[in-house]
């Protein structure tokens, strides 16, 4: 079995939040390797990575990281494969703004698909539905996932009909 | 010749930003159709759009919108396809903000890749990459893309290189 | 009994905030329903509820969502009705701002009226404000009202009075 | 002819932006006045005015303002009418956060309506939905303003899709 | 003993920031008086009060609030006395901002003079200093004041200075 | 004659501001000196200036600043005498935020009295109300203002009345 | 053993923080000081620590402070050396803005060397990068420490590789 | 002669900020290298550049650039000399606020000194200041320069004296 998707934080701290990316891939059944690998610590690491990854048969990388978060924009310049960002609110951050701002704003020529601060499990998703682009079973499995979600939140509202609250019309 | 990317926008007055997404899809002869569709003015329209896109060939949405933006959100609501949002900076913005955080902090479970503000170039770059992640010829274009990305920025580099400046070592 | 107004949230998380329009509308004696629907989860529930409301004989929506809050917004856009947005700080909001600047932003012709963050009591007070329009006897309600918040802010001050602290003057 | 809606601004200046929601107004054919009044250089009779409004047969109050922006909240406190709150990005504000913070974040038992900034044609649309609660006249001519904007946003689409581009497809 | 200083906020929920105040004028030996006065809840006891405050001796108005807050720059509509504003962080704050913004951001020809959130000690200090420029003996309070915070701040450093640390000098 | 406020700048680029504060205090009769002088390139100067400033009859200090302003904060430091900062959005400035933030945000024991954004003229008006707890003829001069506030803004109001609007009853 | 580098902090509430700095020093086995000195409340002090500095043989100041943070700044204005500023997220501060914008907006002439939001080790390390700058045997000690912090992450990589979750591949 | 400092920039649209730093090193008769390099387009030169520039006797690198800026940052990666971040705004950052969080937050271990957005010139004076601890002629020339700072606004201020203004007193 060969990782189609590769997720990757800048620090070993960020696992409990990417670990998402990670359960939801496991739900597509679409196989992935998970490593933590820092743009300012390890560079040369990155840099080998990211330029590997495509003819390693990686089809796309998940990048997570806080503060100035480099690590996604690094991986994006060298790799031709879609990347998703996820910012990451670690704990010296502001408020999330420095990681959200710092994966987004990526220069003409170089994007970074970014999602919603500390969003890991959309990313996963995200990656299911690139994969989907390519590949009619993973395109059943979203169109699967999304039925679900939509009954979850049918149940849920059901419950809530049924709570009795004064003037509460049923 | 069947469109693969569907570029779609809140308002025609977004058309000066978004056509930088039809311009790179062109420049990477990746077939493309480009439309405005409020998600407010013509909510049923958009659902419409959004729910067949997959079943007449499209690979990837391009979705862009100023202020409470909420085109990219709504279409990813109705499509298992991937939804790529672009924030547009529109005149009653507050500074763009509105629009950034409007596309992206999506919920669990409905993921927009957001690009950065007025980032239609690199929404068309994100879009080609996706649909590289099936496809080997745009594959290719994407990597020599990035080539003459790096040999655009040399070129200027060489010629930064021979300005005369008092202290200047060349 | 037939409702009046319609209470509804994006997800059941955040009925704590949202019963507390509830709360408010009990005490005017308004009758109301509370229902939980995603504006992304099941994006058709949303738009055939909003559709129909006014042919129901609801009068006004009180809608409230977190993040990238579109549900007002959606509503609005399929309602004649006025539409009450309550942006609510949900755990993966930035700080709040995200879900204020989403609702708060729309564009030109699909107004939404926002209150503040949290602020589901104030909306139920606003929804009994426009009802008040058409209906004298709400409009006393409403009077009442704010002779007694006038009441119980003048029994706090008194007591303050009494606080015997170094250099007061009573 | 008695006004149903008031329109007051905090100074003249905001009259260019504020004259929007008198247009809305006129081309609903509902009745108004608009005033200027500021709420901290003639407190007096901002007071006088909103304590009086509902009983010279006002129906809703559409208050503009500024930088610190109290006129909406200072009205709000002295009349049982629904306030609308417009946020005006005037010379000296902080890029508009003083006007939307000023007017949005009211506390508990005085809601303020707030639009988004400068949204001062949204702010006669809700007048005019806040009124068709009590008034079905009212009501149809907004279902049918917004059937003419669905109307309108589709015959730019259609010109858009008439544009010739290099790999677009009709 | 009549009092000099009138503090008043907008809730006895701030009473525990603004009784720093308090304090303050108490260590200067200073009459005042402390009330809670809501701007939005009992508008015209907000008037009655600001308007006649300087009839009845007192020299500076102290006023807290939080959110939206009106409550300073009212008073100051209403008083020719110099009126220092405390923006409060309340629990529906959006982190502050609504309140500094509020307070501070005042229309030409009624300052409030601003300090820092939360800051009702300097509150206390600066209407020590306004009542000074007039009053020799609050004068010399004053002067006495900053030298003994210099002498607790030296006597903090000298302790610093005895820690041992690895490879400190002292 | 010898001043009774002392204007000061960081910068002569700053005149443009400052200078209505000059006029407000000549408006009142109140005399004044103005100076520039650098918090961050003439410290010792600037300790001097405020060691002194109360020992020559000054009452009041009017201190501008932008970007990093620390200027005001540094005068306070030296001064007994109540301080006013005018936060000037310079051309480096983040939109101001700098030199709010930098002027407002004082520690416990040294205020500083911060008005608006470039809010020059309300600093000298402020600056009048200070002196006026001392001096029953400011006093009188500060009444006067407000109600001539008052008159200009009825006047600007009767303007507006006798526009002709289509359905503005008059 | 004279110290080359000093720590200053604007209260000893920041020794927490700032201690981080003095640890990294003692890891390179550089001598320094460390002292509270409030720009605000004891500004002679720090205006003569500062002056004489760099005759003394300091080679690089560090500088710690929070809220309207001026300290580093008020030492850059009387000293030739670097001055390395460490914006501090202290319990009044609005979310650690004003002491971010107040240290790093310096004005032309005077910089400040501005670190992350509490990043006091960092401020550490980049004493000693700029000590390296003239002193061989501290390079050597840098070039070393880079290498280790590669290394530590290496690890950690290599612990999560060796976890074992669904469709993990390793 | 070899160059002492290196700039470079992130694109050559950068340089009109960047040849501020330059002209400060001319002025101070420090030789410096001026390059441009895109961290995102070729990453690889960047590396590179940062590997040697230590051993190619570059004291001081001086890095800019704008938006999701990354530059700065990586070159701190691979080098053990100190790094000078400037935040640059250019045309599609939101309001600087992203290259200023970008180059700021880094994370620990890996430190830039961040300087004011757009604030190269600065830039030029700390990399003067950090050589200048190494190397007491450069040091003078920094003595210098603040002093002949001091003496410009000194002059500046003189002529300030001379301005007639009623009520003005000189």
């Amino acid at each position: 079995m060969k990782p189609r998707v590769s997720i990757i934080m800048g620090s070993t701290s960020d696992l409990e939040i990417m670990e998402q990316a990670a359960k939801l891939l496991a739900e597509m059944e679409i196989p992935y390797e998970i490593n933590a690998l820092s743009a300012h610590r390890v560079p040369e690491m990155v840099a080998d990575f990211a330029r590997g990854a495509h003819t390693r048969g990686i089809e796309v990388i998940i990048a997570g990281a806080g503060g100035a978060a480099h690590l996604p924009g690094v991986i994006a310049a060298f790799t031709p494969l879609p990347v998703i960002g996820v910012p990451i609110k670690s704990s010296n951050s502001i408020d999330g703004w420095d990681s959200v701002l710092s994966i987004l704003q990526m220069p003409a020529g170089i994007p970074v698909a970014t999602v919603a601060l500390d969003g890991a499990r959309n990313a996963g998703i995200l990656a299911a539905q690139i994969i989907s682009t390519g590949d009619g079973a993973i395109r059943e499995k979203v169109i699967r996932f999304k039925k679900e979600l939509a009954a979850k939140i049918d149940g849920a509202n059901r419950e809530l009909a049924n709570i009795e609250m004064p003037f509460k019309v049923n």
